[in-house]
């Protein structure tokens, strides 16, 4: 098989507890493009959800990479070289 | 400002409309990463959705670009430098 230079990976995962952030963690900082599903924890627990989304905000700031939500279910983390055009700019 | 080299963009946008799919199909054509809520034109026209749907594959197809549901509401296209892991694998 041909090697491809440095392909990015794009990883479609569903958070259901804080413990999912030290396996999301290793994932940023491998430059993946990361959608978090956040529904379930949402559900489940609240505060947890707070304390999981002040951490992938912190995780993110200190790798360099972009963090935004899509919607109410989802969180999008993406490495420095990849540009989100922000959702709430969807305006149309 | 600094000049990175090819950023790949990731734009998520809302399909409300056939007519969408001209805009989309260039977004791909230039590389982009494109996360498409289709939610509102399900609600509008199930024959729509499903032409769109079909179009946005063939498309897909054509321009090496890999595409995945991402839960009921939304379709992921990615270029060829980036690899996708299918959401339906999320099995935890």
């Amino acid at each position: 098989m041909q090697k491809q230079e440095n392909p990015t990976y794009l990883k479609a995962i569903t958070i259901r507890d804080v413990s999912d952030v030290l396996s999301i963690k290793e994932d940023i900082k491998k430059g993946m493009i990361l959608i978090l599903r956040v529904t379930p924890l949402a559900q489940k627990d609240v505060e947890q959800l707070r304390t999981v989304v002040e951490e992938l905000y912190s995780i993110a700031k200190t790798a360099g990479a972009d963090i935004a939500r899509l919607g109410e279910e989802r969180i999008i983390v993406a490495p420095s070289n990849i540009k989100i055009w922000k959702p709430e700019y969807d305006l149309k």
